[in-house]
């Protein structure tokens, strides 16, 4: 990965830069069919986005990165020998599940807050960023998942995320998001096998129709690939060993339901 | 674009090769809204896979290219003002137009011939030309759609093809193919623009369910963009002159596609 080191200009990608934030892998080598992503696992704002102007508070907060999200994926990437990918930036700099023509790619507020690097950027600026930070996370994703198809590894994606429990004021009870795009295969059988005492839900505590699918879009669905979008409530996995316990009890999960699939069940 | 120079061992990747076959752009600074794509302009076949140990006949009929494709798809980014992606060798290495598990990426028999540098290709081989070919092609495609989308520009992704009058020994009648994935707003128009005299049918001569759309899942699908797979009998576009004289023909079609889709009709 490049870091950016050029003086910072609130909201501004380096200038004349070549800086490319590109994907971190872990556990590439398994052969496992599960490639897990993890698109919103950094708060980190390289030096050049000056903290896009927001508040120590802020850039830890909800809206800048999933809490726990990491920790799962790398706890259930061990647990399941699965191939890991995620991202090195914030997705305020670059929301990696969403697309350069949605407005919330390099959104101006996010729930309760505004993010004042992010107020007034141009198409310029808006087509730096996706060139800094979406097409290098992409492209690389995109290569391992080809190398796989290629190989015969028949991967399956599964990414993982955290919501927030309290969003707008309101508290959300639902602590195991399940949500699907066009292909519910991996969806149905996630739930059936989701661990017990765990509230999980289809599709919440928001769906595909809240444009929150694009990964998979981008990455399963033209190849006809499984693939899972896992939201956990991210107040179950605020703290390494929380995220560790969290993987002891979806690893078995995803494992059941990767076989089931395997199998042609139900 | 980088040319293996290595030694030839038939049918395998140059060794240790880091060579990476790249698109051609032309026109690429058009702020139009059509993306020209011809996954299969070229028969070119780097000297490091030995001519794949086909004659020369094979390697210049319509298994190795798309033959006059590629004119016809420049005269209509001349005419429409559109940036033109094409591929730098023969898809017979890797036919861009197929994902890396699909039998025809590869294929070891194409309509009536064999292909000998195809008939026993290891999974190893097959993830090397993945890596070689597909990954840097469909990698700048998504670049420069990506940047497109970032800057509003809309595109909308217009694949376009040649076929053969004989298929194995059956007279092909149709002359102008229009043919779509799951997103049909594009042919529809497309269809009800088609040039007077021309024999234009929908999904013919073959359709998505022989699996021939795979540029379009990919680089359309994700982001809802409009798109259409062009197919032109290639005895119609035999000689540079015949292609831009159908270039002539198409231009007003697309266009007239185009504005009716940017005005919501029909």
């Amino acid at each position: 990965m490049t870091r950016a080191m050029s003086a910072p200009e609130k909201g501004t990608t380096p200038a004349g830069s070549t800086a490319s934030f590109h994907a971190v892998f872990e556990n590439r080598g398994s052969m496992g069919r599960i490639v897990l992503v993890c698109e919103h696992a950094s708060h980190h704002i390289p030096a050049a986005w000056a903290e896009l102007g927001l508040t120590g508070a802020a850039r830890m907060a909800h809206i800048a990165w999933d809490p726990g999200a990491l920790d799962l994926a790398r706890g259930l990437s061990k647990r399941l020998d699965a191939c890991l990918v995620h991202a090195p930036v914030s997705r305020l700099i670059y929301d990696l599940n969403r697309a350069p023509d949605q407005e919330g790619a390099m959104p101006a507020r996010s729930e309760v807050y505004d993010i004042p690097g992010n107020a007034a950027i141009t198409k310029e600026e808006r087509a730096k960023r996706t060139q800094a930070v979406y097409v290098p996370f992409h492209d690389d994703v995109h290569i391992e998942i080809a190398r796989r198809m290629a190989l015969g590894l028949a991967p399956v994606i599964v990414t993982i995320h955290s919501f927030t429990p309290i969003y707008h004021g309101a508290q959300r009870e639902v602590e195991f998001g399940i949500i699907h795009d066009a292909d519910d295969r991996m969806a149905k059988l996630v739930l059936a096998h989701a661990p017990e005492g765990l509230r999980s839900m289809m599709n919440e505590p928001y769906s595909a129709e809240d444009g929150v699918t694009h990964t998979l879009r981008l990455q399963a669905n033209p190849y006809r690939l499984p693939n899972v979008m896992l939201e956990v409530r991210n107040d179950l996995i605020g703290t390494q060993d929380a995220a560790e316990a969290m993987a002891d009890r979806l690893a078995p999960c995803l494992s059941a339901a990767l076989d089931d699939l395997m199998n042609g069940r139900p």
